[in-house]
């Protein structure tokens, strides 16, 4: 019987030729990630003196903080001097700070490789698996024996298979896919299994448009989100002089728990109503519903294409006056080319407030947070009570193109007309 | 007797032919300027009704929402929400919102009108002053009185005069001009006096540069800081389509509570140490001192030019490891500029966080706040304990250029040595 992608990274991980779902296994890990919110913070500093004081591989940790910076107030501050300081203490060189959120810095700074498998205490670690790294999170806890031991404890999870054939249409994205496909399996959907997601739409995407949707894959519950790295990864990875890894392919006799086939052609644009994020409809049925604010950015969404698709549709218009469209691209080196290309010119032109690359709005931290009563639409992966801001706001999760359009009417709508 | 333009201004509001200091009168305001710190939401909204629940002249009232925006948390967001539907049901037109710190906002939008008195709650409301308009800030109260009447009781203040000869010199700016002036009276130096600033030096200087004078001619206590409104004054406001104004100049034999001259050819590099604004010193004497954040922006020193000196001199260079250099360009038309003229790049290549215009970090309220035991040199106006974070933080008062300098450092140094 052959492996999926997924069980064969863990196999490699656990040193084993082979591994089945439900078996469990010690994986040595490859990547250690922490962010400033769940990181040396949290139980970590605490313990990690009692367990030894010593870090398995200083090279294989990395710590990124994205959520609290630029800090709001003194306690973020104060949690960005702590993390800033331990990495310091521990010798972690690999220490990053106001380059955006962590899951696009970690695949620029050239740890998203072929075939590993890495740990993050941020759930959208499964955004890795755009480059067939077996990325997925896990809490401080589990971080701590991690750093002391460079192993974790895994049972083998099951791999559900999502092919999506066909070509999307203008005006449809990599967001539009997975909400629709969340919307199939529903939140709960692919509870500790891996996502799997082949076929010729998903070929045709970028590797930006790629990690779209393992980002959200978390979303329907998946341990991560899986693709087959192809040339288009490769060429990345050679572009910022990373490793190419062990890449790793399901065998065609491969053992799924489920296969989902899905058409692009007829896709149309999706939207996830409040306050679930697969509470999905095709954007036409949430037409005309007033928004207060659209935010553009996130490690879902805050990417390149994203924003140059926005610029599409805002270039000469102007955003709504009642409206407030915020834009954070999802790291500096993006921001940088966005700014030379003058895609930051248009968004700014047509309304738009530029702020600096960080998680900030899209959990609720700072720049950019709902009152009462306001509703947003929003690029990124939650739409949670609460998630932006007060527990009465509403959030709506759509496209970057949809973003940019209903911040152009201050209701939702079809984002194909300006296209 | 001759009059000061002070005076002139004063007496045109009050309908008078002359007035003299000491004198009490009644005022016409030409713009009332509301932010959202101290704008609506404090005294007014709760006691307009009872004062019959209208506003005097709403095409007189402007509305700038610049402090809490983008909002760091829920209370911000609601301050924000309730300010713009303030401004909605009272009609006020003017309202801006994201567009950044009131002062640059109010020049831009042409509110900054020569021989005109404008009224702010907002202490820096002084920075008009550089346009030969009289701007004062006053507080929520008297602002409810403004808005009901359009009338404001005033005390003709008393006119200092400081004249500053020559050039500045290489790597020397009005930054350091208004400081080496603070120094020089103190912080109560001008306590409900104007300070009138002329020379050649003054004169010399673009209107951008003028304001970062009259912006800090508070923190001496003046009531305002004016100067003679010139050709560069007249051809800005052409250029925004903003009226000329009825300009005021002091007549030759108008009296002066004191004389100051200073010669700028000589004038080094100043920094206020903390935590006070007149604790001016040569940079030269405060080389070497470590700091952990670099601070560009605000109403002081946002503006174009200051972009500009510190592009220079961070072209090229990297921001020092152990520094965060934030920059926050005082307007979203000047970041546009910034943009497009590539000097924001120079300034995010070396390792800045570009935020989006706003007062945030100058006053501690979001987007850069320090945590205890740091120190930042900021181009801002105040460092007074707890200003922009922890009450055991410290903050630096200096020059973009040498702010520029600082950060690349990672301590205090002359910044003349890097142009």
């Amino acid at each position: 019987m052959g492996m999926t992608m997924a069980e064969k990274i863990i196999a490699r991980a656990a040193n084993k030729r082979e591994v089945k779902p439900g078996e469990f296994v010690w994986a040595n890990v490859d990547t250690a990630m922490m962010d400033d919110l769940l990181g040396p913070r949290v139980v970590i500093a605490e313990h990690i003196k009692r367990l030894g004081n010593q870090i398995w591989d200083k090279e294989k940790v990395v710590i990124i903080s994205d959520h609290y910076s630029p800090a709001a107030n003194i306690t973020q501050a104060e949690i960005l001097q702590f993390t800033r300081n331990w990495a310091k203490e521990y010798g972690i060189s690999k220490y990053y700070e106001g380059l955006g959120p962590c899951h696009q810095v970690l695949a620029e700074k050239g740890f998203d490789i072929p075939g590993t498998l890495m740990v993050g205490t941020d759930s959208h670690t499964t955004t890795a698996g755009a480059f067939g790294c077996f990325g997925t999170g896990i809490g401080s806890t589990e971080m701590l024996g991690v750093l002391v031991s460079g192993q974790i404890w895994l049972r083998v999870p099951e791999t559900m298979l999502f092919v999506w054939h066909g070509k999307l249409q203008k005006g449809v994205y990599a967001k539009d896919i997975i909400l629709r496909t969340i919307k199939e399996i529903g939140q709960a959907g692919a509870t500790y299994k891996v996502m799997e997601f082949a076929g010729s739409c998903i070929e045709n995407l970028s590797v930006d448009e790629r990690m779209a949707i393992t980002n959200m894959a978390v979303e329907a519950g998946a341990k991560t989100g899986l693709m087959a790295p192809d040339n288009k990864v490769f060429a990345y990875l050679e572009s910022i002089g990373a490793p190419k890894g062990t890449p790793m392919y399901s065998d065609p006799d491969a053992e799924y728990a489920q296969k989902f086939e899905f058409n692009a052609d007829t896709l149309v644009p999706q939207i996830a109503l409040p306050h679930e994020v697969d509470k999905v409809v095709d954007i036409t049925e949430a037409e005309g519903e007033v928004i207060h604010q659209a935010y553009l950015g996130s490690c879902t969404n805050g990417r390149y294409p994203d924003l140059v698709e926005a610029a599409k549709i805002l270039k000469g218009r102007k955003v709504h006056p009642d409206v407030r469209l915020l834009v954070s691209p999802a790291s500096r080196s993006i921001y940088h080319r966005a700014v030379r290309e003058g895609i930051i010119e248009i968004l700014s032109d047509a309304g738009a407030m530029i702020l600096a690359p960080s998680c900030g709005a899209c959990l609720g931290l700072h720049s950019g947070i709902l009152a009462r009563g306001e509703r947003a639409i929003s690029s990124t992966n939650r739409n949670f009570v609460g998630r932006m801001g007060h527990k009465e706001a509403e959030i709506f999760l759509a496209s970057p193109a949809s973003v940019a359009a209903a911040a152009i009417e201050g209701k939702i709508t079809d984002p194909r007309k300006y296209l």
